[in-house]
């Protein structure tokens, strides 16, 4: 597994050493690069989370509306929301990059730049992970291992009729800067960093796992209409939204908050979505970010939205990454 | 991280619903696909081994010459063997496949059907993974998760001077199938049949590690030359060859075993390659496989090739996989 380089024509074994040099042992990682294996310690009690997910350059990031650092970043985080997503504790990271031979060293030094920033503030060990070298653009996968208490971990599953629904931060801002990107503005200043460096919502779900607060959670990756669909779906519900309430991204410049559209169906927000007992309280800021209730659970299946006295049935909008030809 | 489909125009749902339909609960996964994360149990007393590895088309095969099955099988044990390595016990896998939008829906079923066999014969769950549209060729990231009772899995870090060398089964048969793929040969018939569908030493490796036997080892996924030099590093020593003893493939209608060259440099193999203290003894047969003692370590750095009395230095290979435009 861990990365030898003899895939790897363009930089021989440099990419290598620096991943090495840069990688860690820490908290949970007995044994990183360097062997056909990493080996990691499990403590009493606990059990192991992994997620994977892959950020393919024109699918998932543009090289030049994304800078390295934003690419770096931006695929470590969609695993750490995952983690978040369970209420479980990061442990380690595993990449897999695949680099065309063209790719400049700079590129990739800046890449790991940002990946390793996030994994620090979150005390995440690169562990390992495979490099090849790709025929067509920047290939990346990510693997976050995590950890939770037996049981404990909260799954899609879990919502029950009565439940209240709740969202962490504010909606659609990816969107609308995906949106600004297509429509060819300059964007780097337009006051929306969240879009660029998200911070995986690991502390909310800690907060919520260890106060057993939330009886399903699933994180924003690909919309709230799709995502709240996939909890309906596995928890065996439906769910009634109130469009006055769902707390919608505001773009500095932009002139105020973004569509409710956007807001809906934009993915890529890396907010937590989550349900909870009408009996339980959930305060307005958890870990520091705000906590917005904006609906339902309800017995009859499919997803509706009440909006100025009107219910419409929500569809799951399907958020579409980026194509390179569309 | 698991499979929604959002970003698979192609078939839209049906591969994710395929994959889940297939994908299973065994024995260490509480949690399989459909949540943000799947859930492992550890069982008291074991640490997880983590290994991902790529398998790109156009690098690690290529359809006009890899059946799906083929390539399917072939993704799996890059990443069983690894753990075999470990003298670890495979648990489950993960699977981020990229498929580009005008592959056939029963390409996609045979890949799976040679993927699942070789995950059946190992009762390995297949618990999570992610998709993507891929706009050229065929991306597969594949990640295994094994355990290993504390601190008994088998590092590439622990020969020392005077440790004997092993290496199961022959070596040097895929690097010839490989040439005779470039050579335009028809090579399905050619009674090679391990490289197509390598069977990964997994009895090998936990026979060694129960016993204790081995001191370092890892698998010839880059060829005995490549594979040895790390074992060489990791444990700050040097190695000795007998050329005469190293195990070499036959190719049934080819005329006998191959090149030397490919026995020492040819990736793919799957074969381990394990020292052992020099008063331990290890059987010719371990698990039905060949056992066969090739050198030792010795105290000088580097590596050695002894043949025909006369001993020269032996460089690390370097295994190539193909390339397109090679």
């Amino acid at each position: 597994m861990v990365p030898e380089g003899e895939d790897l024509a363009f930089t021989e074994k440099s990419l290598i050493e620096r991943v090495r040099a840069r990688a860690g042992r820490g908290k949970g990682v007995v044994l990183g690069m360097g062997d056909d294996c990493a080996i990691l310690k499990v403590p009493a009690g606990q059990e192991m989370l992994v997620t994977t997910d892959f950020s393919l350059e024109g699918v998932h990031f543009r090289r030049e509306w994304h800078a390295p650092e934003v690419v770096g970043w931006r695929c470590l985080t969609r695993g750490l929301s995952d983690i978040a997503a369970m209420g479980g504790e990061p442990v380690a990271a595993f990449l897999s990059l695949g680099l065309p031979r063209e790719i400049a060293e700079g590129w990739v030094d800046r890449f790991f730049a940002g990946f390793l920033e996030l994994a620090a503030e979150f005390n995440v060990t690169l562990a390992g992970g495979d490099t090849a070298e790709s025929e067509h653009g920047i290939l990346a996968d990510i693997v976050v291992v995590g950890s939770a208490p037996k049981g404990k971990a909260i799954r899609r599953s879990g919502a029950r009729v009565g439940d209240r629904i709740y969202v962490t931060g504010e909606l659609g801002g990816s969107a609308a800067m995906v949106e600004r990107l297509y429509a060819g503005r300059r964007v780097k200043s337009a006051g929306y960093s969240r879009y660029f460096k998200p911070v995986p919502r690991v502390a909310v779900g800690r907060w919520l796992r260890e106060r057993g607060a939330a009886s399903a959670m699933i994180d924003t990756s690909d919309g709230l209409s799709t995502d709240l669909g996939h909890i309906c779906e596995e928890s065996g519900v439906g769910a009634e939204l109130n469009a006055e309430l769902i707390p919608r991204a505001v773009i500095a410049k932009a002139g105020g908050e973004v569509d409710l559209r956007l807001a809906l169906h934009g993915g890529e927000d890396y907010e937590l979505l989550f349900t909870v007992r009408k009996n339980k309280r959930v305060p307005e800021r958890i870990a520091g970010v705000r906590i917005t209730e904006i609906g339902r659970i309800v017995r009859e299946s499919g997803m509706q939205l009440a909006e100025g006295g009107v219910r419409r049935r929500l569809e799951p909008g399907g958020w579409e990454h980026f194509k390179r030809n569309s």
